[in-house]
């Protein structure tokens, strides 16, 4: 039998090693041949492939990125973009595929699957953890473990100056590395795409906070949004999907924090460094988890299911119900958080 | 009402963060008073305390280590102790006790809740992650990350000199971090106490490695024992709690690989550095929201319990049922690793 | 005897190491008492200071930042600054001060002490390690590895998506950061300050590298410009010296290379995160051997001078020379490197 | 025209660095072709070569260990060795050769050059820093930073539970890893091979620092040794060179101070972990000068020649006489940080 593999989607650490656990375990235990598709859908759709076997995955364990590139490329937007994905697995001799990615590439294996009688099986790959239907995804540890230790060091460099240090952090619909790495880096007020905020509220809670002789520091999402629309306007700007939004939430943040406040603000803003490099231990852990459980589900014939942890535990829930919706950050645990505020 | 708070047991990366947000929340949204006793139940059994206040818990969230000390002292086998320990608290006024630790420190709470009236919350601290309740205790998951960057490390050197290096890590009793840490450092074996080893399979992995090109790595835990309990006797000595233990599994296998394999191979014992340190942004997360939610039991007047992580919940058991039983490696998890044996 | 000590300037990884030296030595074999001033050069401004013994200085070695705060208050430009300055020192019984900063704060301590008989040693303090007089200064390692992890994590995620990436790191007026975190982490472009560049030859390397399949990492100083000074006055902003400058060179680089290559481009602005935190294993060493050796030369009364690192010494050499000139990046160690570009 | 290149002796975090700056600059400025000789001299001895080009280098910069292999083979010490090297360099048309390594492997160096006319370059390598003729070698910086961050998390372990916490790092002859993690991790006290130690007074250092409540580290060099040599003898075992060493200083030292002290001591060994892994910025920095100053030389015909670090600067010196004396922690230094002890 041969199973083809692809990746979708931004990069994110571990995807790597999913691609070695399912080919280890699809050689060596149920003597799979393998095809890896380069660039997401783009891989099938213009039958650009290499094979996978076990020295191809040899190494790639701790390593960033993807060993099979990726992209945004869909079929279900390109004319005729199905039926050349059809043929060109045929013409491989791809009997399964293996769809890792985020809740676009997941939908077009949910589609492929479901309608068109392509077997698929699907790993969850969002660095945001954004997605319902699993506790937690590969690449979010990595990230929320590279913003904390950055907002460590942004604490040295407030206190010796005392000022402001606003960090924007991952996260355009769903605050969990803002909650996540705010909390865990001790931050003093944290925003997310989830609850619109109050620049007033902020400010207060900067201004107590330097009450009590120390410099604060306000981890912001990408996604967060000021309660007053008319202030995002302003400075907004059309971002990749089209939608109005705040060109820098953090910079605007900080002008705003000195203008409201009289303190000194500074922004720092992350960006790409929280998706690459080598995956924490969880997410090695998680992603060859998924991996090995996603073969074995091949191998049970079980397609149009993707692979999930809950709790300890990898389990199989519907693609399409899977990605059905976004999992956001709950009221009652940004509530929780929020008593480290100010 | 003021709250007694103690930390017992070997230390472990979070404790300092647990006690931080017992105070913050107990201090900002209860209004109570905290008395923080010293080195575990030797605190009040001796009546050595300190005043615990916001000021008092400022900047700890990243230090490794406990602020209140630690130690093993157990009032149960101390004449007169649960006497003296509910003397000591009534004359500091403590109506309420959270008690961190593990499943020793633990089980004088349960005791003392369930038959003594001292009302008493848990909060569960093994740096082995052997407590049955709860999906993951706080100080794990860093000793998981420090232990797989030792190993990413021994990979370079092994395949340089074409040797097999075996790295030592904790785990008396459980395999939890070495399987995981083995897993995510792409050891080549990896053997736990929960399944006695054999040396001849062992070297079979190993040879078979090495006819690969590549230099193994075996991650074995300090309380894995070879199948044949003579060796274990010739080089055993007493532990610290009298049971005839191999006194040093890693020296002794690596010894047993170059006779029988005739390759060179090296030990590394971890030791210490595994419990020291900064926690990782994973346990900052789960230590703060443990201690969120037993200020939050103490408030309830919910006691004989003790908090636990089920999936992405912080859940409420009993103490007692909660250690009652370790939680081992499952023969089906240590299975599904196997795949990366050899 | 009574020793003053401030900090002045940007915070850097190290002040704290120089600090506890300082006090650790002066008062176990010296015998002598510290005032520590607060925020720079504002301390003695304004008499704002505090006891430093042993017991303040414990513990605060690996602490990025300083415990004293640092400003940029210069007395120079203060009504009567220096006069208040005398009077201050002189009310708090201080006979000699070690001043930690970089060429503005020891500029006034050349002052001080060359014409207006205050006693002082200099400590070098440029996280930039653009001070003529010295090998390195502490704070530069740190800097140098945080930048290097970064460069290393966008190498995946460029690979991942064949995209451009673009980092941004600190040098206003000198390349060094650029340089030595561009070579380690095997950046395929790194563009410094005292060369203008040429956009058109930049675009040649990127798209020579894109021909080798491999997708490229631009390195640049903050401070860094293109030849065609047009292009920075369009994009230009003022300053925080009232100088025009680039509002972000990697922004506009990136937008450039998208325009004229046809490849996509990102950037990350490193920030603060490059000063803050726990310093270096290399930076703890040089500022401890910095703080020992200016506590041995006020003993020696030997004023006026700024200690500096010779190959593996440390010297004395005269605080008004060791800060008349930037020390720049040899254009002969600039094309050293080139051999790695594109 | 073809070059060799080799790496002899321990591996050291940088070689590769050294071999893929030596290959782009002799492949792009020189037109040169590169022979790789595989695990040290053994590889010229017994004509086991890969060919090195600029593809063979690709991503090794970051990688720790070497691509061509080591080892501790001797052509000297081998019959007909010199012959055997000679006629495989000649099979092979190699026209100069670059050697790696440390004091024996550059010894082999320096006798070819200058007795048998085989034009060699060498570059220093020693993990330990003891090579008289440069003010630093790469691996060093990394070894350091490793055992620093032990140190700093043995910190929070020994306070937690009020223990003696003994760090043995390496150093056989030299204790500049000693002395430098020492220091830079906030060491109490500080062993190296340079100086024999008197127990009794490392016991009083110990009881000091417990007297000011606060658990010391002590980091010893795994070379260093008590004053009293019998003690040595009686646990002492042949090291694989055939001297008689204390097997485990560490192990010996804690018990002792357990017996005299009557504090709880632990020893963590570090071992190979500090010598694998990724290098540092700085020792990526290093070890590409160095390349590409080999390669300088070898395009200049400088043959017989070392480079070295002097300051910031890149120098050539004799490889006979760079070799000729090991480099040892001068006493003035070892007091200079002795303020630190108790």
């Amino acid at each position: 039998m041969r199973v083809g593999v692809l990746t979708g989607g931004g990069d994110c650490p571990g995807l790597n090693a999913v691609i070695r656990a399912i080919v280890r375990k699809g050689v060596q235990e149920y003597g799979y041949e393998f095809v890896g598709f380069r660039d997401g859908w783009r891989g099938p759709l213009e039958n650009d492939s290499v094979r996978l076997d076990i020295p191809a995955v040899r190494g790639i364990l701790p390593r960033g990125g993807t060993i099979l590139g990726s992209s945004r490329t869909n079929p279900l937007k390109q004319e005729d973009g199905i039926r050349r994905v059809k043929e060109n697995l045929a013409e491989q001799e791809v009997e399964a595929l293996i769809v890792i990615g985020g809740e676009d590439t997941l939908g077009v294996a949910a589609r492929l699957s479901d309608e068109h009688g392509v077997p698929c099986v699907g790993v969850p790959k969002t660095i945001d953890n954004d997605l319902s239907a699993t506790d937690y995804t590969f690449g979010f540890d990595t990230a929320v473990g590279i913003a904390t230790e950055a907002i460590d060091r942004l604490h040295t460099t407030a206190e010796s100056h005392m000022r402001v240090l606003v960090c924007e952090v991952m996260g355009r619909h769903a605050g969990w590395i803002a909650i996540h790495s705010g909390l865990a880096g001790g931050a003093n007020v944290i925003l997310i795409p989830e609850q619109r905020f109050d620049v007033e509220q902020v400010c207060a809670w900067i201004t107590s906070r330097f009450q009590a002789t120390y410099a604060p520091i306000v981890v912001v999402a990408e996604g967060a949004m000021p309660k007053d629309g008319d202030l995002v306007l302003k400075d907004g700007t059309l971002d990749s999907f089209g939608h109005v939004r705040l060109s820098g939430v953090g910079e605007w943040l900080a002008k705003e924090i000195e203008k409201r406040t009289g303190h000194e603000a500074r922004t720092t803003v992350l960006g790409h460094i929280q998706r690459g490099g080598t995956p924490s231990a969880f997410d090695r852990w998680l992603a060859t988890r998924f991996g090995l459980h996603a073969i074995d589900a091949v191998h049970d014939g079980d397609f149009g299911k993707m692979v999930a942890l809950r709790g300890t535990d990898i389990v199989r829930v519907p693609i399409a119900e899977a990605t059905a919706q976004l999992k956001t950050v709950d009221p009652a645990l940004y509530e929780e958080v929020g008593v480290f505020f100010g």
